[in-house]
């Protein structure tokens, strides 16, 4: 082990799915934290051997290790990558469980919808079912945006002034929606995302996550 | 306030909600660590209101509450109140955060799909789509529990010997399926449910949220 905190990738991913790799969470929490980071490239087929499993039971990435953890789960990545840093989690305990409840509703009361709308318009497009579905997913996600929307407000960030891991985690995931038209009809999430996405560390974080991939195209 | 930690939960909820709403997660937590606390009971309409949703954005709950925090998901108010206790949060370093990414691992990678069953055979069971969706949503999440079952392998608990909040939050994910024959081709993930709410805390827990609602009926 080099002594860097080290995430696993895919060395290559389809098209559609550059820029939105969960790879890209661990390495914007890094760049916001100022902590150098390696990364271990790996193939799609050794995702789902018995070896990455180990460290993986879903056979996905990344996962993350440094000199004590090793752990899966962009969340918890992006939490430990937090605690060890002196940047993303607030060091009063109420704003430090705040943000953690906000890694959190992304994760569980934001992604799953986005991902039902993934589901609808990409991956199971072609299945009979789904322009039924569309409707109903549409309206469930807008249901939860607006609610997300009025809780955000006018504040920069989900819980005011301060840039949390929590709104990382929130920005990623609404990222998700990025090749939609879903998020036009609310200005103050655009803005939201936009605002994160605009950071330098976000900015790095996408670009190095992209270079994978061009690099594997031109290979 | 009571100096007590206080959740809310909802005052009546139809029947096939008793016994998977999710103050039974907080509750759980609360008993394993010893823990006295408060519940709020509130109603449906005060749930979607502007003074609830200042606490609950999306008009759920659990909201919890103690002298210093103020938060909901319920999987950040199981960590705040293992982060309170001694019992389910391992006290090195690698074990708290991997108790941490099996709780984001029941909340990311199995409750979505849990999820989505609920919805094609409750929820949208009378949509025209849900039928012909059936056979995909089972057979994606008995990919995912074939993949959990190997990585419990013949371990009492996700990590080995010691129950931690990742354990407490899988349960309670996977127990939303209790109803139903999916975990029946899973034996150890069948096992694993059963010792974790044969614990007298999780008896105690189901106890007095299933109270809530006698007393309800009986009024």
């Amino acid at each position: 082990m080099s002594g860097l905190p080290t995430i696993t990738t895919f060395r290559w991913v389809p098209e559609f799915a550059r820029g939105y790799v969960r790879d890209l969470r661990a390495r914007w929490a890094f760049e916001e934290e100022g902590q150098a980071y390696a990364v271990d490239l790996i193939d799609g087929p050794y995702a789902k051997s018995a070896a990455h499993r180990h460290f993986q039971p879903f056979g996905q990435i990344p996962t993350y290790r440094d000199d004590e953890v090793e752990i899966f789960e962009s969340g918890a990545i992006a939490i430990r990558i937090a605690e060890q840093g002196s940047h993303l989690l607030p060091t009063d305990t109420n704003g430090r469980l705040r943000a953690i409840q906000w890694v959190i509703a992304a994760l569980n009361s934001v992604e799953p919808m986005v991902m039902q709308h993934a589901v609808v318009t990409l991956f199971e497009a072609d299945c009979p079912w789904s322009p039924m579905r569309h409707d109903r997913v549409v309206a469930d996600i807008k249901s939860r945006l607006a609610d997300l929307e009025a809780a955000l407000g006018d504040k920069p960030w989900l819980d005011g002034e301060t840039f949390t891991v929590g709104d990382l985690m929130m920005i990623s995931v609404l990222g998700g929606l990025r090749e939609t038209d879903l998020l036009a009809d609310f200005p103050k999430l655009t803005d939201f995302v936009a605002r994160g996405e605009a950071r330098p560390a976000h900015v790095k974080a996408m670009a190095d996550h992209l270079a994978v991939y061009a690099d594997a195209k031109a290979a």
